[in-house]
């Protein structure tokens, strides 16, 4: 618990699931509907100051999310990063990308190219959401 | 092997390690030395396209490289990302941060802060390669 860390100190966006070891959240990105964020509980910076087993169990929650984002959504490519630099507490970005979205086919932190998400329904948001609460 | 993937086509990189299952290249990036690519050699977009027990194998690369660089490198903070939009065959770029860098504390992919590179010794880059090519 590091009380200067935001992601210590709230959920970081909208709460899907968690346990004791990390938590799923749907992230506040208007341009990027179904744009989830996989965050330990723990506050540690880097994937290798984790024991293997740990690196292993949190990779699991971020691919059980990539799984559900591709079935439910149906985007044409999935992009992973944990980056971390503002906030070096481990958070995994799972994006589901499309060819008609914001930045594509440049990452998410490059230049907007195009100015509206790609149409994503409430029904597949609501689905994406059901299946990531039962993990 | 796809006949217009340039990673199927080039190594893409300068060659540090492969085996049958991945390689290690130091990108070529002057504003980010010590950048480092582990590419799957087969011909496959998403982590869960791959069995679990292949997605285990390539993160354990992910991660010896990332102990690599931080070991001989010493940077702030460690990126990790899998975006592949533009070349879809599985590939994970390593990059090492300093707060001093061109970007930081942004993505690599934002505009551009500052004009050079952190200052890393040629001392370094040789250790980098050297533990690298013997993981």
């Amino acid at each position: 618990m590091n009380h200067d860390c935001p992601l210590c100190q709230d959920v970081g966006g909208e709460l899907i699931w968690q346990n004791d070891f990390a938590r799923v959240i749907l992230a506040d990105e208007a341009l990027y509907p179904g744009f989830c964020r996989v965050v330990l509980q723990q506050h540690v910076a880097e994937m290798t100051d984790l024991i293997p087993a740990d690196r292993q169990q949190l990779m699991e929650i971020v691919y059980a999310v990539e799984q559900i984002i591709r079935s439910t959504l149906q985007p044409h490519k999935i992009n992973l990063a944990a980056l971390g630099n503002m906030v070096p507490h481990l958070h995994w970005h799972i994006i589901p990308r499309w060819q008609d979205d914001p930045h594509f086919p440049a990452p998410i932190w490059a230049t907007t190219q195009r100015d509206a998400a790609h149409p994503v329904t409430a029904a597949q948001l609501t689905a994406l959401k059901q299946q990531l609460s039962s993990l």
